[in-house]
């Protein structure tokens, strides 16, 4: 096998097979199948796409570049979420200690927030002393005494992700549904999980702006999932609207707090119920979506899953006190706010655009070496299907920089579309996939 | 502009501006657009291709990543030629020398051979002390003195070329209609010409096995001259079987003093006279073919075609005596035949059978830092039309080490096929492209 010979190949529309996948993602970890070819690779699989064989060997390869986790001294069924992410989605972090507190075992592995969508693992490190790097013995021992891990992924899981993602970033060969699909699921993957649930989102806000390329991520997956005996169900959720009514980080803890209160805005509860019963079910802790929903219920109301939450910001070296008076987590002093012009009924609330204007106050990055500002974020008062009048409040905006403030305005200008009829109605979950 | 904009354009079908091409050839050659970038750009390129404005700026970038020439001291009109490569091709050595002979300036810069194709400049060679490195100053200097020049490319001439091309050897994407005609077409424009003409050859032998696909590579690289305002035509020439009766270094050498003489096999002077009528009329030294081939004979008959190879070997450092007495040219001193096994007509003599052969025996070079053994190569004895007996010489092998005689046996297994009537006869120039 040469690595010209397999690009060759698939320049052509032929087939790899599993050996010679397998050849070539262990040596381009390596090194000794180059950056530059593997750019040509990437490209040629980018045009001329991956079979569903291919897609599984490839998976496979790039799981087994590192280590693989096998949690076999946990004995509850372990099953994990994975969002393809969006704007206000901080769902994680209230369903990781709802379905803990069920009884499910949860080693999440997050990431952190590119561009305008956030990401957990920035969100949960606005609790002060909360620790998302931890060493494998740290996360074996949490996930076995509460069930539930809330942490980055370790540098000796998939390597070969790492690598081809940052070439990739450079490569113009991102959007390719083979190479993302393999790189999301390598990482599940590599978790050593019984089942998993996806959440992949579509419109204005996510990565992937239609239904129809949703569908086809979700079932490529679930496919890969499937051909490793991983159990995974898909949901294709919508994302033109920022979930829920906070976006920035701090605010976002506050959100999810009030849902594992048994509070919360109605969209950010039913998303979180929806892919809980479906990890319940998968877990086999529940016999149907029903039963699922219902025990999901009894762990808010009863306090459980909020201990949870508590136990595993102890364990992650949080301050629990900011989870049990969410006041007094960080907030920026200054404010502004956005009203109305005209009356009528929201019909648009641009997820992107609010996105994009969160990251710009701060509570994003453009770059990955940009910091976070915990304080900074957007709170919405006005969603689609809201009447409003002239001066009604649409949104208020924490900010600590005048310049940044004018930013994010800039880039917030035109998320809110108001017209004289209120929109149809519509479910945040749109399709499920398994 | 940046780089991976540019390629994601490219990879989505898109079309790139002259400005944005000139950008990343000139960024690729100082290094700020990466190998990996590059290639997966190459690999776009390959499966989408260039539209004909692209073509042309891509082919005019590279030809600007380094020195272009400029003779303006010699008055003579500039031609040359290029030739695809094939196995006993060695055209250029006859007919720089009688083109030259008719008042053209040909400042022809030649390449080495691989594979199964032999390379000018390795013929040349043979000729004991023949330097084919000259500075721009002999260079110059002998154009304007004798009318020809047989050297190397300079190393400040289309450094863009140099990388690239090493890096689509590395990367999958040689064999791609845009890149190819780019890459010959820059080298050729940065002679500083005032018309070219192309050998673009086709069979079993050749680069592109098929006729359509060698028009097509005709059709580009003629469009590419015109787009940069030099004359240029292109015939498209079988190469199913050699060319000539000598493939090899120095038998190529005796082979080309033949012709040189007056003398030489019929497919050979056929080439030779088309591709240097051509030159003469794009010259405007001749008004029509016919009166161009009577001119290139006149040239030969009258021994001044002969009397200027003598001065170019000499300038450039080589024996003379060598070109007087071509016996002294080097042969190696075993002998190989391969007789025919059945009487009837040679329908078939296989081209890159042959070219494989010969490279075996040490007249090529298998990878770039093989060294070639002058001496070697074989001798047809019988080609397609002729008729054998059993026991007729088909050819003669000269060969140094029995080990590598081995090797070109089995590669020239088969070479030879045998029918009971004679194959129709063809022409050696099977179209012409303007």
């Amino acid at each position: 096998v040469n690595a010209v010979e397999l690009i060759e190949r698939k320049r052509d529309r032929g087939t790899l097979s599993g050996d010679e996948i397998a050849w070539l993602i262990a040596n381009y970890t390596e090194g000794t199948v180059t950056d530059y070819q593997m750019a040509a690779m990437a490209m040629a699989v980018f045009l001329n796409g991956l079979d569903d064989e291919e897609l599984a060997a490839w998976t496979g390869a790039m799981l087994h570049s590192g280590a693989v986790l096998n949690f076999a001294s946990v004995d509850a069924p372990k099953v994990d979420k994975h969002s393809t992410g969006g704007v206000g989605d901080k769902v994680s972090i209230p369903l990781g200690p709802i379905v803990a507190a069920c009884g499910v075992a949860i080693p999440m592995m997050s990431g952190r927030g590119l561009g305008h969508t956030g990401g957990t693992l920035d969100k949960l490190e606005s609790i002060p002393g909360f620790r998302t790097r931890l060493t494998p013995d740290e996360f074996a021992a949490e996930l076995a005494e509460t069930g539930l891990v809330l942490a980055g992924q370790s540098d000796d899981l998939v390597p070969a992700d790492r690598k081809l993602y940052a070439l990739r970033d450079a490569t113009g060969t991102v959007p390719s549904i083979p190479l993302i699909s393999s790189s999301i699921m390598s990482k599940k993957l590599a978790e050593g999980l019984n089942a998993l649930v996806l959440d992949v989102k579509f419109g204005s806000g996510a990565f992937m702006p239609t239904i129809e390329q949703a569908r086809t991520l979700a079932t490529t997956m679930v496919g890969i999932g499937a051909a490793h005996s991983v159990k995974t169900v898909a949901l294709l959720t919508r994302m033109d609207t920022p979930l829920g009514r906070e976006v920035g980080n701090a605010n976002e803890i506050r959100e999810s707090i009030e849902i594992l209160q048994g509070g919360g805005p109605d969209d950010l509860i039913e998303l979180t119920y929806a892919l809980g019963a479906e990890m319940l079910v998968l877990a086999g802790l529940a016999g149907s979506i029903e039963e699922a929903r219902k025990r999901l219920g009894e762990a808010v109301n009863s306090g459980r899953a909020f201990e949870v939450f508590l136990r595993v910001v102890a364990h992650q070296g949080g301050d629990v006190r900011y989870v049990q008076q969410p006041d007094l987590l960080p907030e920026a002093p200054a404010l502004h706010e956005i009203r109305a012009g005209s009356a009528g009924y929201v019909t648009v609330c641009d997820a992107r655009r609010i996105g994009i204007a969160a990251m710009r106050l701060g509570a994003g990055r453009e770059r990955k070496e940009d910091t976070i500002d915990p304080g900074v974020g957007i709170s919405l008062r006005a969603k689609p299907g809201d009447a409003v009048e002239p001066g009604s409040l649409l949104a208020s905006l924490r900010y600590r920089h005048p310049a940044r403030l004018e930013e994010a305005l800039r880039a917030i200008d035109g998320a809110w579309e108001i017209g004289p009829t209120p929109p149809p109605a519509f479910a945040v979950v749109a399709e499920r996939v398994d």
